[in-house]
């Protein structure tokens, strides 16, 4: 995992060396800020991982990788605003510290900026171009699905997961066949590290889903913020799909239920009394281990692929 | 001429062939209706004229055209919301159609449309990335400029032809070059070709902002509508910098009259009495002089260059 923290300290260096010195300031200005919240860059690390695993240096990929990072920069400042978003990174968000205006028109300067990253290869340059705006794509349909949930009666458990594998899961896949493709990868590999980046990415989606409700103690995170916001997250519907009819009334009276510890508490209860953690966990076991499936037919040494699974069962690790 | 018509013809016909099957359908719906709009398509045909007065065939440099013309259609999506303008090419604006957030993803998506009809491009790709992207970013510049104009006291007359070079101009200028990048053009050609585009953007603005005010009667367009909602205009600054002590205080007392007949009159009285006019007849011949320059210095012949030199006319003679 040495590799990481290198990879890392050069994601960090390069992005503060993106010109943003443009004029006028005021359209720059928000780029700076959302860039300057930090994250954890999993996605251009995952690119230069990838990259690595094929036989290749991971810095060769670094380009393609900021490039997906600037582009997840670019869909918080934009769903920010569509979702009303006060807060991004326990930050004050873009659209509220400038205004609307401001941030969807930086955002979209930050989406060209993206695109202007990527171009930066010259190798592969229009595979990587097709895979990324495939991708660019897909997260938009993403986002569009995640909104029209929010007025429908009711969503599947086929229908959410279609959703966070597009809104997030692909992504990570994105970043990963990207990594792949500057690797020197052929077709068969891709396709495979990219499904594992989509099991990845669905698994972590479902697994944010467990911890706003299951979180253990200490580790910060607002308890139960996807239930007061009336969020239709896999443990909702799950619930919703299982739930006797007694239990369906008071799922749907909780849902106006205006206390807010009463709202999580009853809810909760319901989960806990459909089992409704054990059913996210084994949805999330499900997705890693078809992940690793498909890791495992990868044409590479299990040694080069020994830090890629290190950082996935990181990611499944987490606790926050 | 008459490639014009066959272009245009194959532009609206590329257009209509555009995969916007995708879904969900509500993320495509305001895409399909932008693109219905209609609009003169000047863009896309600057840019296969300027392939074809190099000496390639038109057609080549169609994708290129069209993802111009797709990217313009998204800042219209995206201006609208800002500017707040309920109305485009006659009908309702997309964000009031639908909605500001529907107006932004659907916006961001015909954006990545853009980039991924220009990746159709397997010749020159890197170059004409590197133009388009530039654009691109100018244009979301040109906006920033226009935006903050609204709340400034006073602008000068070399910043507005300078908003209006980033937010207008250098997309006429850019979809030559990229035209001309395909028509296999020298570097010392494509430098004329896009000044030549920009200067004629720059005289076809500040002609909107003529005709706002001066239009011949008959032509259906509004007349004084910047002046009823106070935009800065090259008529106003100029007349701004022009007035006597007695005609700058009228000016501002003008701005917050509330009949819009007495308002449109009288600021056009003092416009007429400082020969704003003249000036900016001058100012757009200045202009459009600098192009035909640039034109001339083009290495090709003139047989080449009467195509785009009649659509550059034909451009400048238009009364609304």
């Amino acid at each position: 995992m040495q590799e990481l923290e290198a990879y890392h300290h050069e994601i960090e260096k390069r992005l503060l060396q993106i010109d943003l010195r443009g004029v006028p300031v005021e359209l720059y200005e928000p780029i700076k800020y959302i860039l300057s919240l930090g994250g954890k860059r999993v996605r251009p690390q995952l690119t230069m991982l990838a990259c690595q695993m094929f036989g290749k240096p991971g810095f060769l990929a670094i380009d393609a990788g900021l490039a997906i990072e600037l582009f997840h920069n670019f869909t918080l400042v934009h769903d920010d605003i569509m979702d009303k978003a006060p807060f991004r990174r326990g930050k004050i968000a873009v659209h509220k510290k400038w205004d609307e205006r401001q941030a969807l028109l930086s955002g979209d300067t930050l989406f060209v900026i993206a695109y202007q990253q990527l171009s930066k290869n010259s190798q592969n340059l229009s595979e990587l171009l097709a895979v990324f705006s495939k991708t660019a794509q897909e997260v938009c349909e993403g986002q569009q699905m995640d909104m029209d949930f929010e007025t429908r009666a009711s969503v599947t458990i086929e229908e959410y997961i279609e959703m966070i594998r597009l809104k997030t899961a692909v992504l990570l896949a994105g970043a990963l066949e990207m990594g792949a493709i500057i690797g020197g990868a052929n077709p068969t590999d891709r396709k495979f590290i990219y499904r594992f980046g989509e099991n990845i990415g669905i698994a972590f989606q479902l697994q944010d889903d467990l911890l706003d409700v299951y979180a253990d103690e200490g580790f910060g995170k607002q308890c139960g913020g996807d239930i007061i916001a009336n969020k239709k997250t896999f443990l909702q519907i799950t619930a919703k799909t299982l739930a006797n009819d007694v239990q369906s009334e008071q799922l749907a009276a909780l849902v106006k239920e205006q206390n807010q510890a009463t709202k999580v508490n009853e809810t909760v209860a319901i989960f806990n009394a459909l089992d409704i953690r054990k059913h996210t966990e084994n949805q999330i076991q499900k997705h890693f281990d078809m992940a690793f499936q498909d890791l495992a037919k990868i044409n590479v040494s299990e040694e080069a692929k020994s830090t890629l699974k290190a950082v996935a069962n990181k990611l499944m690790k987490r606790q926050k």
